[in-house]
Parts: structure tokens; C-alpha cells; sequence
């Protein structure tokens, strides 16, 4: 007799051996996927956007993943909201663009019109007994981190209590509030969200396949180089609140609290920031009074990552579409009191990272065409690979977690 | 233990409620498509095309959708035959072009050769014991209605003998068999056939959506000012035939007959046809002397739509290819006297449609993707949605009726 | 309850009747698809190229089908040997270019590095007890066949002594590795690889659909005047080891034993070669000293065909991509002391089979359209169609086979 779903997820994991890359089922099942989508995407806390993305009531962007969407919108009372890209009438898109500014949400089908609440204010032509009061848009649970707007889908998300008071003067220091969102760029990759994460999890790649990254991150050298130089960073720099170390990420979390992780690694030589030959962008960021040829890593919940230099800061996520294609979106934020061509060039901004993205949506893809093949198996990690582990003992376990009661209950 | 798919698409019938848009599986599941194959567009007629389009013996056209293939051809009997286009050798496609012309129908892999009545007349080197009469082409049902084709791939079709008799004075009227095709576009839509036909099916979307054809036809106004307007129209043209009703559409059929659907229905301020400004673009049709300001809606078939000016008709099909996607095939029709360029231009003929269907296409392409999402739920409709609302009711009791016996039996 | 795949299969396979066309779900079948590979490309001998593609130490090609890819390189010691194109590591491929030249084969991902015997030489920063040699290449086994390069990707192959045996001298007299690649063509068809297959091994679909084949061969032609031609040709060349004949194909092959076919056919008229007019088109191949008016069908293992003209010689392979697409490599080869442009042209070398080809790919993607239809049955075949029903007997005798253990047991 054919297993359930969740009886084959359950055997998948158990199969899986420490140490060892997935087997191939996670990279190509729909059920698996499918339960990702549940236990893992719908459940914690995602990195949407960025407060100066909408400074005025009525402007909107969207945050779209898998089959869903999220209409993120600053309300006329001054707070940032999240609703459900789904109109309560027969179901159309309502916001069509990325983004936008609108005075009320009004679905381009029929015209039901909802307030930047997402209250259902007009829908012409209804039965007497219809209650528009039941018939708002569904609300999506969103929250504020320093200027950064995360988004959760669950109806009972983890905590960002402890998240919130560790990171709280690491948000001041580079002024997250202030930053200003400078460029975006999407990267549509043909393989598994997975093999996507795993590789900008680990730096053990970073040396063979990005010659432009090595040359400024000291990360990229073996363990023993890394390791003695971060020490001498951090000792040289004791005491001072840039390089505190946070390692909540993953099950190093506490129970019910969403991860996080913060650590500042040193860059090579001279390098001041990411960018050809390690040279200053953009102006400082936040109350920074100088340059400390360093770069911070962060990462809020499982899947947003943040990437500080003194002068500019990149965020990273990787969105699945499907079981077999993802996009990686990456972001650059500055100074919100910078001057784009005056303080800053956008194309010497992005040039590092936006050359090591290119690079890894080649080697991702050709990841997925190996991982493909009856003669893949699960490979050895490496010692460089270890954050990816840590990555990948946490998959398994959010696996297998009972599945997610939804807002809206879905014929199966 | 899963659920067998017929008895997965009676549970999915049976939670279905009254008033409400239907299910998420009902655009998205296979199995609930291959079951509206066999059941809905298997069963019934479908409007296949105009006798103008094949006038000489050999003419020939065809009809596809989903995995589906007809030949429409002119026989030397001067009647219209249609057989399946798969050859009974290797089953390649015999017609490989939409329409041409042809002394016998062979096919271009191994030249088996079938007269125009899709009899076998040549087959090289087979074997002694070979019947060529048992190995003519599959026979396709096919009925001329006032010169409209329709086609149905069952072999016991729904009978057409109400239908016949109650629009008859409708065919002449509008001189049906003595129009001639003027022009077609396909419109290739990303979305589930049913979307497409619910777009079609209500005019609560026209004010909203259409601004072209809501400032030519009252029907895109409010319930109370359509109706009133209708009334008054109807008494103005009392005892005029153009203005009888006919309502036996859907569930209105009487048992064991093919559904259909007539009334005429006000155009707005001055207008005359369906064009830019409401003005005429091309000669009266058949017997009519005059434009009384009116179109008319026929519905033959649960899928075939109509749509009849005084100077010109358009027919409606929606046909899918896949679950995710459906053709709306759009065909302008005008007096078979009128010659192009001189009697009428077709810019100006097709504008008003052309227009209005690809703002349909938009619609109902983001009307697929806000279903998709896991918190779309089947949303109350209006009062303006009572026609689509006896669409469902029809096709949620079609869905759930004993499987049809094809013609070849398939291994499962 | 659901069959398993296997009771599926064999449910099929008998229900498949002598003398006709396979069944539908034989072209559109995911698990019958998988049956395939399993059980016949993964079983098999196949063609994956010649000797003179990789003349010195590190060249290399890859081969692919399906989801896998085979390396194919010249060692160090002057043999060619076939590794899995999968890194042990994460199991990225690691040649990712159709061919090139090597020194060693190292992953582009996290540059492990293998070399040209496919073991692990170098792998960074890896656990104390992480086993290098157990983490060499798959390997695959690889045997040459008069300068044909075969693969089986089978630890178990089936032996090729007989025909190593049987055809010795056939390689030996058109200097089979002394010959040369002059081009390759690729062909993606859009269709079951079986309608493929089956278009190549019958002539019925010659005289109606290849004019330019049928100006040149005989075989084009009825079996009687085909026949007939043949036994002449064969009495006039009595005793010339070119016009031996060898029926050891599909289930004519001994118990064990790969199977293959040889024979050799007149050309019409006064044709010397496959090309436009008969006329030759390059230097006459191996230890031949003049033109015979004919050319030799030679088949290797079930899926490898060749055709050997006295100047020049094609090879034939059809690969699944998918379960509905296949890719038809096509190579020309000449003797390898001829100059391009000097002793041959590229387009006259291949102009009749790339017509031929170009005009079977539509053929056949038309085949697999009417076979997609609900109306699609198995038809009779013709009796030019005897080399195709042995094919289909044997593929059908293959299919139920018990399937294969692999080299790397994948989780189901």
C-alpha cells in the first residue's frame, strides 16, 4: 500500500545521516516540497521588505512566494500592514504591480474595494444578508525590526522577543531604520530553494568558484587562516558592541523563539568594504564614525540574511516558486541620506555581489542536474560546511513537526 | 486508504455551497479536469464552425481541444462530415493545417488514404487478412443549425430537437446560414477554462472592467436600470420575433436535450451595433430592413455563445488545452453579400471585442493566480452573477453523472 | 486499489496484441517511462561516440540521457574510460561542457578533484576519517567496438563477445577506427523516444514522406522489387565479406549476448553514396578500393544503429529526455585521412539524412498528437513494418523484466 505523504517525509528524515548532504528526494519530491511550503515558509518569520520601500499612507509592495502573495502597505494611521494578495469575492489578485500607491485596495475584477486596512468598505450588488464586516482580506502578521518588515503567514508564529532585545542596539549601531533601499535585483535560479540556501550557507565554495569574493573576504581561506585572523579582529576590537557574537540560529534557539545569528568576521589586507579592490561605496552607515575593515553577518529567522559592511548592507532570501526553481532576491541598502551618483554609484555597489550571484546561480543549477541522477548520493561535508549542517539538522526536525492549521481551511 | 477520483470530485461536489464561487481543486486538480473532459466537453455540442468556412467538396477545417482533433470537411455529397483526425494505421494526424483543402484525406506518414467520408480506400502492403472497411476514420456526430457546425464526440449526444424547433425562426431571422466568417482570433489564457467562462457568463466585471463596452451596452449598468431598460425595449418591440425569450439553458433543458438560451437585450443612448461609438460597421444581416438599438444572446450548448448585433453576430468558445490552460476562440460573422473593404472594415468590426477580450484575458489570468493561493475560498457572489451561478449548479451535476462509454475503449 | 507500477506494467504489456501499434499509455505513461530507462537504458550497451573524438590523454566527451551524464576521457595510459559526471561530494556535475580537455577532473563547485581514472586525488578541509578512495567516480562501464566508443551504465552488462566475434571483420573492412567524426547534428523531438525508434526501423514511410531517401535507396520501394533487387546485389557480390549477414537482433540475440544485425542493401540506379545525386562525397573508407552501388544497415545493442555507405558512415541514436521528448544525435563520419573542404563538403556530406531527419521530426511529432487523442488505438501493421515488430516484441519482452539493482541504491 502507497505510504501517506507524511509517512514517507517521516522515512526520508529518519534515512538521513549526520554529516551527509540530503538524499535526493529533498531536492526533487512535490510532496516534500509541499511540506516545506507548510512547515517551513508558512510558519516563521520572512524578511519582506524595508520601511522606506513605503514612506507615505497608501504605498504598497508585494512579497510573493510559491502560489502566494502579501500586499505589505502603510495604512493612513502611520503603521505598516500585511493582508493576503486575495480578493474575498472570487479570488483575484488585487495589487498587480510590485509595487505601488493606492488609496484604497480595489480588486481590478469586480471592484470590491477594501480599505488600506483591509477592510471590505464597497461591493456593489450583494444579497441583503451579506456581512461585509466577515469579508475583509485575511490578515498576514507582520512585524518591525529595526526598519526591516517581516512578514509571518501562521496565525501563531514563534516569538521575536529575545531576537528583538539582543539585536536591539546592533539595529541602532548601522542605523537599519534610517537605511534606504538603493537597488534590487532577482535572480531566478532552475533548481531546489534548498541547494540555493545550502550554498550561501557555506564559504567552503568560495575560494574555487569566486575569485572576487576571495579577494576581500578572509572567510574564504581555510578554517585555521579564518579562524586566528577573526580572532585578532575581535580581541583588537574588544568591547566594542559591533562585535558581539549571537548564536541563536537554527535549534540553538530557544524554545518558541525565532533564531538569529550575528557575528563580525574581517575582511583581506585593506578592504574597507565589499567592492572592487575593497574600496568605500557609499557613506557610513548609522552613528558609525569610521571604518573597521570588517563586515557583519546576520540572519533573522531561518531564512533572511543580512550582509554589513560599514557602508552599505545587503539582504539576501531565497524564495522557492516551485519543487524545482527558486529566486534569490538581493538588496542594497544605504544611508538614507546618501545621494545616489553623488554619494554613491549604483553599479559600483552592487558590482561584488551581484558578479558572486551570477556565478552561484550557475554552479546551483548544475547542483540540481547532478543531484538529479539515480547515481547521486548523499555526499560527506566538509569542515567548512558547517553552518550548513547546523541548516540542515533543523530542516529535518521542522519537517516532520505537526503540519500547520491554516487561516483558511483547504479542501485536501 | 486515497480516495478514488470519482469519488474524490463527489466530495468535492457535495462541500460546494449554494452562492458561493467554487473550490480551489475545481481549477486546479487533474482528475477533476479529465472528469469535465469526459463528462462536459465529450457529451455535448460544440460549436465547431460556420458552413462559409468550407463552401467546396474537400474544404475542410479543424476543431481541437484538449488532446482532441476533428476534421470538418465538406463531402462530395455536398454534406459536412467530421471524423477524428488520427490515422487508424500509427495514429499520426492526418490534417495537419487549421483549414485547406483536399481531394482525400491522407495521411502524410505511411499515405493510408480515406475518402472525404473517412472511409480506408488505400493502405500498401498489408496483410491478406486486413479489412479496410473496418479501419475507416472514427465518425464525429456532427449537426448543421442554421449553418453553424457543432460537433460532439459522443456517440449518444444529447438531442438537439427542441433546440432545432424554437430557434428556427432565429436563424432566419439573422439570416445564420447565408453569413460568412469574417475574421478570427484565438486567445491563448493562462488560467482554468472555467474562469474564462464565469468571465463570460456575468456582467458585474463590465463597468469596472470594460469601459469600451460599458459605454455601448445598458447590460453593464446596475440590475434594476438594466432591467427596466429591458423591459421598456421589449414592450416597444412587442410581437416583434427578434424579442422572444428563450431560457432552457443549463438546468432549464428538459431532460435528454441539448440546453439553449435566446433574448435581446438594449444597447445604450443612440448606439447601433457594438463598435466604436455604437456605429454600424457593416450590412443588415439576413431578412432585416432595420437596427433597432439591441443585441441579441444565444446560447447553444452549455459552451457555445453568441452574440448578435443587428449588422453582425460573434461567436464565444472557450476551449481548454490543459487544466491551467483554455483558448477563447473569438469569430466575427457578417451578411455573406458584404464584401470586405467596401461593405465593412475589420479593425472597425473587431474592435470592440478585441479590446474587451484582452482586458478579459488580464482578468482572468490574475483571477487564476489569487485562486492558487492557499487562502483563497470560495467568496459569496452578487446579484449579477446569477446566469454563472446556473452555470455551476448545471456543471456540478454534469461532474458527478456515470462516466461516458467512448467510442474506443482505453486501458486505464 | 492502485496497482503498483509493476502490476501496471504488466497489466499492459499483455494486453498488447501481436501485430499492432502499441497501446497509448506505451507513449504517455510516467511509470511505464521510468520502466524504460530502467530496464533498457540502464541495461543496455549504447552508443556515446568514437575514438577520434578523444585522441589524446585528458580529452573527453560527455554523453547524457534521461537525468544522467557519463564522462568520457582518455587516461593517462592511453584507454578510454567512463565515469558518472556526479560529484561525490554534493553531487554537482563536474565536466559542464558537451567536451574539452582536461588534466583532471575537478568539481567547479567546491573543487574536489578527481583525475582522469575518476579517483579522488584532492578534496579541502575534509573530516579526519573521510576515506578518499572510497570516494572515487561512479565508474561505467565503457568497451570499444572497432573505434565505437559503448557504454552501459549496468554493473551487469550483457556480453558483447558474439559480436565482437561476428562483426570483426565488418570493422575491419570500412576501417571503422581509422575513421573520423566530420559532424554532428542533434535533433530534439518533441515526442515519445519509441516513435522515434520505430520511425528509423521501418521503410513503409519512405516513398510517401522521404523523396530525396527514396531517389537513392531501394529499400524505399515495395518488399517484392525491394527483394529481388537485393538477392541480385547479393549474387553478383557472392563471397565479399561485405555482404555477410547477421540477424542476431532483439530476440534473434543469444541468451546473454548484446544483440546486433548486419546486412547490406542496393542503391537505386547508378547511386554510389547517400547523397544528392548518388554521387560520392568523400574518400572511400578503410581498405575498400571501390564503390558497390550499395550500403550496410549495422545495428549494436538495441538502440545504436549505423548506416555505411563506401564513402562515409552515419550513426543513428535516439535518447529520451523525458517521457514526452527525445533527441536524435546524428554523426557523419569519414575516413580519418580525409581534408574538410578539400576531399569532402560538410553540406553535401549531410545533406540526405538532414533532410531525412528534419522531415521525420515533424513526422513524428504529428505521430505522438494523434496518439495523445482518446481515439488513438493500436493499429495494424504493414508487412514493411517486420523489423519494427520484432523491436516492439522484444521491447515489450524487456519492460517485465525483473528491474535492475543499481550501483547506488536510491530511496523510493
Amino acid at each position: 500500500m502507497a505510504l501517506s505523504n507524511s509517512d514517507k517525509i517521516k522515512q526520508l528524515v529518519s534515512a538521513q545521516q549526520q554529516g551527509f548532504s540530503l538524499g535526493q528526494a529533498f531536492y526533487k519530491d512535490v510532496d516534500v516540497y509541499h511540506g516545506e511550503i507548510n512547515n517551513i515558509f508558512l510558519k516563521h518569520w520572512l524578511f519582506a521588505g524595508h520601511v522606506s520601500q513605503i514612506p507615505s499612507v497608501g504605498d504598497y509592495f508585494t512579497f510573493e512566494f510559491d502560489t502566494e502573495s502579501v500586499i505589505v502597505v502603510r495604512t493612513p494611521a502611520g503603521e505598516v500592514k500585511a493582508h493576503m494578495n486575495v480578493c474575498r469575492h472570487r479570488g483575484s489578485r488585487i495589487c498587480l504591480e510590485q509595487s505601488g500607491s493606492q488609496k484604497s485596495l480595489t480588486c481590478p475584477y469586480h471592484a470590491w474595494s477594501y480599505n488600506l486596512d483591509g477592510e471590505l468598505i464597497s461591493a456593489r450588488n450583494m444579497p441583503d444578508d451579506f456581512a461585509r464586516s466577515e469579508n475583509g482580506l485575511h490578515k498576514v502578521k507582520v512585524e518591525l525590526l529595526g526598519g526591516l518588515i517581516f512578514v509571518c503567514l501562521s496565525e501563531t508564529p514563534p516569538s521575536l522577543a529575545a531576537l528583538r532585545q539582543d539585536l536591539k542596539q546592533i539595529f541602532e549601531l548601522f542605523g537599519m531604520s534610517t537605511m534606504k533601499l538603493a537597488e534590487q535585483k532577482s535572480y531566478r535560479i532552475p533548481a531546489n530553494w534548498k541547494l540555493a540556501v545550502e550554498n550561501y550557507q557555506e564559504c567552503y565554495h568560495c575560494a574555487p568558484s569566486h575569485q572576487e569574493f576571495a579577494q576581500i573576504h578572509v572567510m574564504a581561506k581555510s578554517p585555521k587562516v579564518f579562524q586566528t585572523a577573526k580572532e585578532n579582529f575581535s580581541q583588537a576590537n574588544q568591547g566594542n558592541p559591533k562585535f558581539i557574537e549571537l548564536n541563536r540560529y537554527f535549534d540553538l534557539a530557544e524554545e518558541g523563539q525565532e533564531g538569529y545569528q550575528y557575528d563580525r568576521n574581517p575582511l583581506l589586507r585593506n578592504a574597507l568594504s565589499g567592492s572592487l579592490g575593497g574600496k568605500t561605496v557609499a557613506p557610513l552607515l548609522g552613528s558609525l564614525q569610521e571604518y573597521d575593515g570588517g563586515a557583519s553577518e546576520l540572519m533573522i529567522g531561518p531564512l533572511s540574511y543580512f550582509l554589513i559592511y560599514d557602508d552599505h548592507m545587503l539582504s539576501y532570501r531565497f524564495l522557492p516558486t516551485s519543487v524545482d526553481e527558486c529566486i534569490c532576491d538581493v538588496s542594497w541598502f544605504v544611508n538614507e541620506s546618501a545621494v545616489q551618483g553623488q554619494d554613491y554609484q549604483l553599479d559600483q555597489l552592487t558590482w561584488l555581489w551581484d558578479v558572486t550571484t551570477q556565478a552561484d546561480k550557475t554552479i546551483i543549477r548544475n547542483n540540481q542536474k547532478g543531484v538529479d541522477s539515480r547515481f547521486y548520493q548523499p555526499g560527506r561535508l566538509s569542515e567548512m560546511e558547517s553552518f550548513q549542517q547546523s541548516f540542515l539538522n533543523w530542516y529535518l526536525q521542522a519537517l516532520v513537526l505537526p503540519s500547520h492549521i491554516w487561516l483558511v481551511q483547504q479542501q485536501d
